[in-house]
């Protein structure tokens, strides 16, 4: 076996570092690796935590990592989907340093995807990222994700635990961005819990539940402070349970074998979509009279070109 | 010509919303529309008006069309691009109903597009509606991004006036949220100006600027407060100037040439991603173990499809 992939499983943070990036960039080498750690890969419990800007995702995080480490969990892997511009190729700086003291215990991998300006990109680096960590030993893994748009979509649905993360007084609008993830989940979340208006939420939220017809599953509400590290035990309990829950229906492997399906459909769209760049790179289109004979021609050359 | 196409030309609400939803799912006839109507495209000004969910971007869109319909603007256009799930296909009804009164006014047409969850869905169907907008006479149209999100990029870049919506005393994650729409605005709009924030984060917005090296145009810096009405005459001024100088500068036309390739490449993308929906559907993929095999395996079937 390739001596970095070696050192990588041996845990060694470089190598699983660099074994990553070449996944990420979807290099010979890094599809190989990715061959290789995906055929040890199929036991770790993927987790989602999902939510706005501003829910406290990060804090969460953190503190879940330490519960989790308490309860025995030696290599836990954290993935968070860094939804800056790619013009700006900027990124949540301010997340990361919230998180180093947590990128410092040896038991943490932590590993920040930023936009890369072409799409189908994000989601098929997180979710070769997924597949490669749980190759290489990570359990848990957790995925920070906004939960709005395309690419969050397709991440999001690809863990088996979905996480959703809110706090309580959010305008009007942002209230209706919530909407969206507030049919996903399997646990939510009410950060913040020490402000009065948490109670309200909580109420709101496990009203919209108990009216709900649920087969299987029945979504958990958990009040919760990560800042004031309240009810981190028992949201990592409601986390173990639902695990438990996917193992004993089937639905876990069912998860891994949907994720897999969706991993190789991004994968070869993002091939694709490199031929599609070079092609429309290469012509000189100045007359736009005829739209569908452009169209035409290119999609022929992008068929030969593949 | 097509009596329906006839009809949208003409003004009928009920013919226009027909022709672009023929457009919007790219059906046979839809196509032949958007052909007919990139003949007669090539004139309107476009203008973003992007920003985080919470500044305002609604309310201030409304500011808008007033005082564009003052200036005698007889057909403005208006694309809102909806950030709902693909798994809610949920709506930002309250946008909706707060631009409904506008939407009565005769010489607008409002258009909200929804996540179709298809990657590069809503980018070609927002910048196709742009085009046939553009074609039926449209001018100017004014599309509503968050602004971030590969999505978004694509249809932000796409336009001629980015107007970056700001508002004061939003939270830490949320800042960094807009950075990445920091570095891309024609004008910015501090909005929510009776607030007392709004000055330091207009003091901050204009430091950042006048501190740049600029080549060509210099963003401008506003504070406006959209549900006061204040500073909105000033914005649409801002907006015209920004236009003439485009025109002067030849750029007008250049951006609307590179719309025009992006969307041939977005309606290209489309076209193979439905393909390569289909192939994968039909797949049954059990054993997992060679995944390169698999992947080559699909790359050739897709090949063969196209």
């Amino acid at each position: 076996m390739d001596k970095l992939l070696e050192n990588a499983l041996k845990g060694d943070e470089l190598s699983i570092s660099r074994v990553l990036t070449r996944i990420e960039y979807m290099t010979d080498e890094g599809m190989k690796y990715l061959e290789e750690l995906s055929k040890k890969a199929g036991s770790a419990h993927t987790i989602g935590i999902t939510g706005i800007p501003g829910a406290g995702k990060s804090t969460l995080i953190s503190s879940l990592i330490e519960e989790f480490s308490k309860r025995g969990n030696k290599k836990i892997g954290v993935i968070m989907i860094d939804p800056s511009s790619p013009i700006s190729m900027g990124s949540f700086m301010g997340n990361r340093i919230r998180m180093q003291d947590k990128t410092m215990m040896n038991n943490v991998f932590i590993r920040s995807i930023a936009s890369r300006g072409h799409l189908g990109g994000v989601s098929s680096e997180a979710i070769m990222l997924i597949e490669a960590m749980d190759g290489l030993g990570f359990n848990p893994i957790i995925v920070e994700t906004v939960g709005a748009g395309q690419t969050d979509t397709e991440v999001v649905s690809s863990v088996h635990t979905i996480t959703v993360v809110n706090v309580p007084g959010t305008g009007d609008e942002i209230q209706a961005l919530k909407a969206g993830i507030m049919e996903i989940g399997d646990i939510y979340v009410i950060n913040k819990a020490e402000y009065p208006e948490a109670d309200v939420l909580y109420d709101e939220i496990k009203f919209a539940i108990d009216s709900g017809n649920w087969n299987g599953w029945k979504p958990l509400v958990l009040k919760v402070s990560a800042l004031k590290k309240i009810g981190i035990k028992e949201l990592v309990d409601a986390i173990e349970t639902h695990e438990k829950y996917l193992k004993e229906s089937g639905k876990f492997i069912k998860k891994i074998n949907e994720r897999r399906k969706k991993m190789i459909e991004l994968i070869i769209r993002r091939k694709i979509d490199e031929k599609i760049n070079e092609v429309i790179n290469k012509e000189v289109l100045d007359n736009w009279t005829d739209l569908l004979t452009i169209v035409n021609r290119i999609y022929d050359d992008v068929k030969k070109s593949l």
